[in-house]
C-alpha cells in the first residue's frame, strides 16, 4: 500500500475530499496540519506553493479534483465507463465553478464592492446552482452522478461545510435532494468513523 | 462513429481544445457557431445555460475541460495509467487557474481597480505561472505532462490565443520550452488542416 500523506492548514475545505477518499478506502495517511507560521517556510517546497497537496510514497503532487480523480480510482468510487466518468467530471467542476462564484464574493477585500455583489450572489448565483444540483441529486436518485455512490458525491459533501462557511448559510436545508446526498454519505461507516475522528474546526 | 456536435459562439476559447481533439482523431463534428442574436432564445436549451457544449449522439454535455478529457479518452490522447492521467490533469487545471486568474483581470469592469489589478497580475502572476509552466515543458521535453503528446499540450495550445488575447501579448514569446509544446502539436498534420480551414476569428 502506497504511503500517503495529506497536507493542508487546520481546515476542511479543499483538503477535506482527499480526507473522504482515503477515509473511505480505508487507506492509512498521515493527516498533516500546517500551521500559518509553519507556512511560510514549507510554501516553496510545494509544487505551485500551494495546499492541499497529496503525497504518494513522497512524490508531492497538487490540484484538489485532481488528486480527488486519482484517489477515486484507487477506492472504486470513479464511474464504470468513459460516460461515467465524464458525468462524475462535469458535475465537479460545475460544483467547483458554484464554490469561485462564492468566494469572489465571500473574499472580495472592498466592503462596498463585497455589498453590491452578495445581493447577486444571493438572489441569481446560489438559487441557481442549489436548484440545477438538486434536480441532478434527484435525477440520481440521491447521488449527484450516474444514479449511484461515487467521488462526486463524496466531493460534494466533503466540501459542503466550507461553502455554508463562505455563504453563512445552510445550503442544502431546503434541497431534499441535496440532503439525500449528504445522508447517503455521512451514513458509510468510514465516513462516518472520519467526522467523527477528525479534528473539529470551523471551516 | 459517434454524431458529434460542437456548440459555441464564433470564438476559439474554451471550445477550441474539443475542436482540435475532434480533429486529431479524425472524428467528424458539426462545429456549430451560435451568434450573440441567437443565444438568448438557444441558452436555457444548454445544460447550464452555458456553452461550449458537446453533443455525443444527441446528448448534450458540458465543462470544457471535461469534455476535453472524454475526447481525449476517444482520440487516444490520456494517459496510459491512472498516475499518468494524474500528471495531465494536475497541469490542465493549473493551466485553467492561470486563465481564470488573467480573466478575473480581464473582465474587470472598474476602470481603476482593473489598472491594480493589471500590475500584480503582470509583474507577479503571469511571470509566476509562465515559469512553473515552462520548467514543465523543459522537464517532459516540450510536453505539458508524461514526456509525450497527451491532450494536455492539445488543451494549452488551443487556449493559448484566447490567453495572449486577454493579456495582450505572446506569453510563450520568451519561454522556449513552451513554444516547442506549441510547435509540436501545430506540426500534426490533423491540427494543421484545422487551423488552416477554420473560420479565422481574433478570440
Amino acid at each position: 500500500m502506497p504511503d500517503y500523506k495529506v497536507y493542508y492548514f487546520n481546515v476542511k475545505a479543499l483538503g477535506e475530499p482527499l480526507r473522504f477518499l482515503l477515509s473511505y478506502g480505508n487507506l492509512p495517511f498521515d493527516d498533516i496540519r500546517i500551521t500559518r507560521e509553519e507556512w511560510p517556510a514549507l510554501k516553496p517546497t510545494m509544487p505551485m506553493g500551494q495546499m492541499p497537496v497529496l503525497s504518494v510514497d513522497g512524490k508531492k503532487v497538487h490540484q484538489s479534483v485532481a488528486m480527488s480523480r486519482y484517489l477515486a480510482k484507487q477506492v472504486g468510487l470513479a464511474g464504470a465507463d468513459d460516460w461515467e466518468n465524464l458525468m462524475i467530471d462535469t458535475v465537479v467542476d460545475t460544483i467547483n465553478d458554484f464554490r469561485l462564484k462564492i468566494a469572489v464574493v465571500s473574499y472580495e477585500p472592498d466592503d462596498d464592492v463585497k455589498e453590491k455583489k452578495l445581493v447577486t450572489l444571493n438572489s441569481e448565483v446560489i438559487p441557481f446552482y442549489l436548484e440545477k444540483l438538486d434536480d441532478i441529486a434527484r435525477d440520481n436518485n440521491g447521488h449527484m452522478a450516474n444514479g449511484k455512490l461515487t467521488w462526486a458525491d463524496m466531493y460534494f459533501v466533503a466540501i459542503l461545510d466550507y461553502l455554508n462557511y463562505m455563504t453563512k448559510s445552510d445550503l442544502v436545508a431546503n434541497h431534499p435532494n441535496l440532503q439525500r446526498v449528504v445522508d447517503n454519505v455521512t451514513s458509510i461507516d468510514s465516513i462516518k468513523a472520519w467526522i467523527d475522528k477528525r479534528p473539529q474546526t470551523e471551516i
